[in-house]
This record gives structure tokens, sequence and C-alpha cells, in this order.
């Protein structure tokens, strides 16, 4: 489950971040990709906010984008996106939820989340802080040791039957990503090695970024 | 004071990461340059290891680099690097800490940490957690709230008085910047932003995105 846009607040550029061009293709595109290199038997399931449906699948026609994926429209949040559209998802089998503008996530980090959700239920992928860190508060600051933290990434990978039944809870305002709500079912979360570049393009310098980065790993 | 290299010891390719070419020019002369050309009055100086002394010496020749500054040659850490070379710094000046391998630094990162430093004493630039966060222990892990940390960049701008005293410390553990050092005085750390290009070269794909944001700031 591929989930682009929530309700589409943190899109301030007049483009959706998801469907600027990378490499000359949207980036959304770059993303289901991946996934398909990863394993053409892949169910793909494409969430986008109801108001640009039609836009990626004019995208589509205009990229030639013959990638097979359903197209599944998504909620008020990122929870109300994934739980609206859990109802696709057999119980025997793993879901993996990715963020649609993260399309340099690597097949090595797709293949240790499956491989690991296989065997504990979940898999989070995650990876280490490089730079000093602080905490803030109202009244001043003070050093954090950066080796306990850890910077989470997508994909999260899960049991069918856990994340469903995650996902039956109420939101709340920490489920911040797809591990929390599933955490809060007293479930431990398995984090494993993602990759460094998996960022997530959210700033219009991440996008250039991406474009350094995307040379080396694959093409459309 | 442009610190390149404490012991060498993170240094795992052939060339220290400073001399990685970067647009063509090694990193550490993009690096100097854009100080130089914040103030071109300003004192700069240039602290490697003895070992790379020479080596910096001939690249300047080779690119025919004329940025004036020193050269001092630093210690078995990063601490002991600043340490010996703040012999150099009048008392009466802001002194400004910054790693060799953060050429993207903003003209305006630069300019709000030596304005805030004559205020506050000290300025230290940070920036926002972009991912969710995690803490790790070894029974398991937890969801961090990652709107109440940061990450921090370079330069910490610091009066020069203080920042003498501060280094008068023995070497401890905690000691992960010149931030932490001062602060250890009892003094309070005035955080500034930063900006988010400004990343530190210490991996392969850190020096690919420095070359696709490059673009943008300045040229040598």
């Amino acid at each position: 489950m591929i989930v682009a846009g929530g309700s589409g607040i943190r899109m301030k550029a007049g483009l959706p971040k998801q469907f600027l061009l990378l490499g000359g293709v949207p980036v959304l595109m770059h993303t289901v990709q991946v996934f398909y290199r990863y394993d053409p038997d892949i169910q793909i399931i494409v969430v986008l906010p109801a108001s640009q449906v039609k836009e990626w699948e004019r995208l589509c026609l205009e990229y030639a984008f013959s990638v097979p994926h359903k197209t599944g429209i998504g909620g008020d949040s990122r929870f109300h996106s994934v739980q609206k559209n859990l109802n696709f998802v057999p119980d025997h089998c793993l879901v993996a939820v990715h963020d649609g503008v993260r399309p340099l996530v690597s097949r090595e980090t797709i293949e240790r989340c499956f491989s690991q959700a296989e065997r504990y239920g979940n898999a989070v992928p995650c990876v280490e802080i490089p730079e000093s860190m602080r905490m803030v508060f109202p009244e001043g600051n003070k050093p954090a040791d950066r080796t306990v933290y850890r910077l989470i990434q997508t994909p999260q990978v899960f049991k069918g039957v856990l994340l469903r039944k995650a996902y039956e809870q109420s939101y709340r305002p920490e489920f911040t990503d797809d591990a929390s709500v599933v955490e809060c079912l007293g479930e431990k979360i398995h984090l494993v090695h993602g990759n460094p570049e998996n960022i997530k393009i959210t700033l219009p310098h991440d996008l250039k970024m991406a474009e350094a980065l995307l040379g080396d790993q694959y093409h459309l």
C-alpha cells in the first residue's frame, strides 16, 4: 500500500509532491516501480486523496505507466487513508505500507522488511542519526545522545491480520506511523536496517538530492 | 576555525573526505570559500591532521586556491584540535567553529549565528527532524516525539573568551561538539535556525547529494 498524501495539508507547492517530476517522471511512479521490480507479482494499491485520482490516471496515460496497480481513495489523515484501504488486503499475507514520496527505498530494504516481518510479525526500517542532537524545552535545551535514537522510514511491513486488527482502534494523536498503531496493541516493534538514501521528499532540496541519488539506483 | 578531520579515524576512503572533489574542487575549499564570501575580512584558520598539511598545501597550489587562511595542526580528537588552535584566537572577537565537510552552510545561517552570538554569547544552528523517531534499548524500542529534538549543525559561534575558557576543561566523552563543552561551564546554549542543506559529508551518498545542491548556492 503506497500512501500518497493524506489530506493534502502538507502540500504547499502548486503540484502535490508525489506528482513532481524526478528524472522527468512523477515521483510516485518511481516509488510504485521499485516495488514492482522487487516482485512483479506483488499486489500494489496506490492510495490518493479523492481530488487527485483523476490527475493520477491522466498522468499514467501521459507517461504510458504500465505497472499494474489499484487506486484507493484516502481519508482525512494518513491514519484514515490506511484504515479505509485495508479492506483490500487479504488476511493471510504481508502488508507493506510505504510513503509515496520515498522513491529511493532500496531493494535490500524492502527485502529485509518482508523477510523479518514474516518471522516477527512486523518489520520497520530505520537508520542511525548522523549528527549531534539536542532536546528543546520552553525553558532551554539540553544534549541528547544520538546513539540511542533512530530515524524511522518505510516500508513498514506487517502480517495482514495484525495490521487490520491494529487499525480497528480509533485514531489517537500519537499514531504518527503504522508502527505506533500496531504497538498500541501491545505488539513489540521489530526494527531493521533501512537505507540512508530512502529520504522522504518534502522540501524542494529533497527533490534535488533525490535527483542526484536516482542515477545510481534504477531508471524507469 | 574550520576543523577538517580530527585523528582521521572516521575516514575510511583512500582520500580524506575533506579532499574529495565536489563540483571538481576539494570539499574543504568550498567550505573555506563560503566564509570568505560571507566576509572577505574574516580570519580563517583551517585545522588539519599533521599528516594532511602538506597535501592541503599541494592542493591549494594545484587548484590555485587564493582565499587567505592560516593552517593549524589538529590533535588526537576534534576536542583537542579545537583546543590546540584556540591560541590563534584573540579574546575580543567571535569565534565560529565549523566542520570542514559542511560546504553547504548558507550565508543566512552564518549571518544568524554571528549576530545571535554577539547578543547571547553563543549561537548554535539546528534544524527540525523530518521523520518519525524511536529510542532503542537493549530490551526493545519505543517512539520518541521528534518535535522536541533538533539536529545540531555548525558553525557554532562563541565569544572568544568564553570558548577559550570552556576549552581549559579536560576532555570528557560527553563533549560531542563545541556547544557541549561551553555548556559544561554552566552557559545556556542559544539555538538558531540552520539550513537543511547544511549536511555533513560523511557517506558516499552525501557527496552526491551535495553535488546536486551545490549548483544553486555558489560556485568557486
